[in-house]
């Protein structure tokens, strides 16, 4: 089950529509500008990599629609596209991200035929895909040194494939020990109010054959207390240069259960999410989201009166103190976190510049 | 708004159906065995106490349809309804307590009229609503010594009016403080997966004109963190006699978030609910609900995948190291809970026996 692919003649995006999941695996085939622009909009994919990689795919097909035939023309044109991609979810770091990539590629190659362009442009979407692939890979090597046969997990929100390219970062680990054998029996917390958890952590753990218990949030600390748990893995959304982690709300919660019960508590996530600008947790600013996802959202009728208020932050921030390490594919990140996030950033500034 | 009452005419239960809200407020007339029987199955009333002085009322109103006047005949009419109504919920301790009160007035009343015994069911019936309301009145009082003006308080699950009689348990300092002209800030976690919290506390305490708001349970250590609480404040269903404490699943992970942030954790419930011949919270056992109360109730659709396993515990509980208090109609008993508990049961037995 592939996420976002290429279609086989190269002219549209095929994405599995996850807000049709899990009652649905439905594939849409993404030809227009506008199709592809209200996908990410929609939420029809998600996960920070999931819409780069989308974005580049898009990019690329909505390239081969250029009728101009001359380079400035062109470019006109093709930026048009990349601004208009761009504006579909503006906070979205890796959507910007993917296609400044893509418009590098065609400001690099003035001086080749719009063919030679193309073959670029389709040569850097795949190889952005191809490099997440390996990213999350390696996050996966990295994390499956701390789990052993049988373990019991608990993961919160969705770190998965859906949300990546393969294997996930919070799940790789877990998929791919079950390629190698091993079995696990994950407790997947269902993460309200938007409740990834229900409808794609434990939709795409049980699809992978990996034993999947769905808990509600509150039910971590039971789990934990019945010893069901012998690790939580969750990804991130954003380090700071101490080590305090952003991901999605509920993480803190789950980090100081795990210290209270004795139970190791690993981030698994890129080295492009630490942001070594960020001094602490407390320079990252929470985003607030709409009440109606507390009050309203999934059900046949409200659950709460209309007139009363909710507080509905979509990030938490995990002290540095909570976390035992930050996994990411340059390796495994301990304490002190200053020095180990540096080090792994500087690997990956390495290969770069290489 | 009065949870259960007797009819004006004294024939009849009127309740409000707690299934309609938030939604709605609508209240019920139950005048038959059938009708009383649904109420308490199909949780239109809940909540201990209250499902007690609705089965109190209840038996009362079917005592006056019984026709015969022969005590004989009236006390076999009489059990028939009595054991009628007790399997509603097998489970309910309260219901089964109420109708054995009432059914030793019958009992004791061999020499009496009739309509002497009605007499004596109808002061019987008012005196369990009575003492309820004073038990909920002492425990808040007890309660508010330990809030200030303005303060911040957590709460989970719903312990207010609508479980009780009046006040409720844990909700009863932040009602009768307001009544006093306190003002507090509450957050009240929405307590999946039955959301009494949304559909019960949020409700019933804005009602009230207390500020409040509604949070998924993921979001309390944040609230935490935030600073926003001075407090939590919880009920329960049974006290062990080292004062580990069971309530509504998701209680132990507040009590842990609390003390990580240094935050008093206070437990609130009538002398009834201490059990001194449970040694500890090991003792307890722990009621497993359906799956589909996870995956489907409340939704327009499922969300998770039909074959996905759930685990889906009622209770769970709370350490006695995490409490800073129980506070009960007796007083508020502090660590060692084997000697404080023991004195505010024997508290209640000198009353019983006096």
């Amino acid at each position: 089950m592939e996420n976002v692919t290429l279609s086989p003649d190269g002219k549209s995006v095929v994405i599995i529509d996850q807000t049709k999941l899990p009652n649905a695996i439905e594939y849409l085939t993404l030809s227009t500008s506008r199709q592809m622009y209200d996908a990410i909009f929609a939420l029809k994919v998600r996960g920070a990599p999931a819409i780069g990689i989308c974005a580049g795919f898009s990019i690329y097909c909505l390239a081969q629609t250029i009728e101009e035939t001359e380079y400035d023309a062109f470019l006109l044109k093709f930026r048009e596209y990349k601004d208009y991609l761009d504006s579909s979810r503006p906070t979205a770091v890796n959507l910007s991200w993917a296609l400044k990539r893509m418009g590098k590629v065609v400001l690099d190659a003035k001086d080749k035929s719009i063919d030679e362009i193309l073959s670029l442009l389709k040569a850097e979407c795949i190889a952005i895909k191809e490099e997440d692939i390996k990213i999350c890979k390696a996050i996966s090597e990295y994390g499956l040194e701390f789990l052993k046969d049988g373990d019991g997990i608990l993961t919160h929100c969705n770190a998965g494939p859906l949300a990546t390219s393969q294997y996930g970062t919070a799940l790789g680990p877990l998929i791919l020990g079950k390629e190698r054998g091993m079995n696990f029996k994950v407790f997947a917390d269902e993460t309200r109010p938007l409740l990834q958890g229900a409808r794609l952590t434990a939709f795409e753990l049980h699809e992978a054959g990996i034993d999947v218990t769905l808990i509600c949030d509150n039910m971590a600390s039971i789990v934990m207390k019945n010893g069901f748990i012998n690790a939580c893995f969750v990804g991130c959304d954003r380090v700071a240069e101490n080590g305090d982690t952003a991901n999605k709300i509920g993480t803190s919660g789950v980090a100081i259960l795990a210290k209270h019960y004795g139970i190791p508590f690993y981030v698994m996530c890129p080295t492009s999410t630490i942001d070594l600008n960020c001094k602490t947790g407390d320079d990252i600013e929470i985003e607030l989201r709409s009440e109606d996802e507390i009050k309203s959202k999934w059900y046949e009728k409200p659950m709460a009166p209309s007139d009363v208020k909710c507080y509905n932050p979509a990030f938490d921030v995990t002290d540095h103190n909570l976390i035992t390490a930050i996994i990411t594919e340059h390796g495994v990140c301990k304490a002190p976190f200053e020095v180990s996030l540096r080090e792994a950033v500087k690997k990956a500034e390495d290969i770069i510049n290489k």
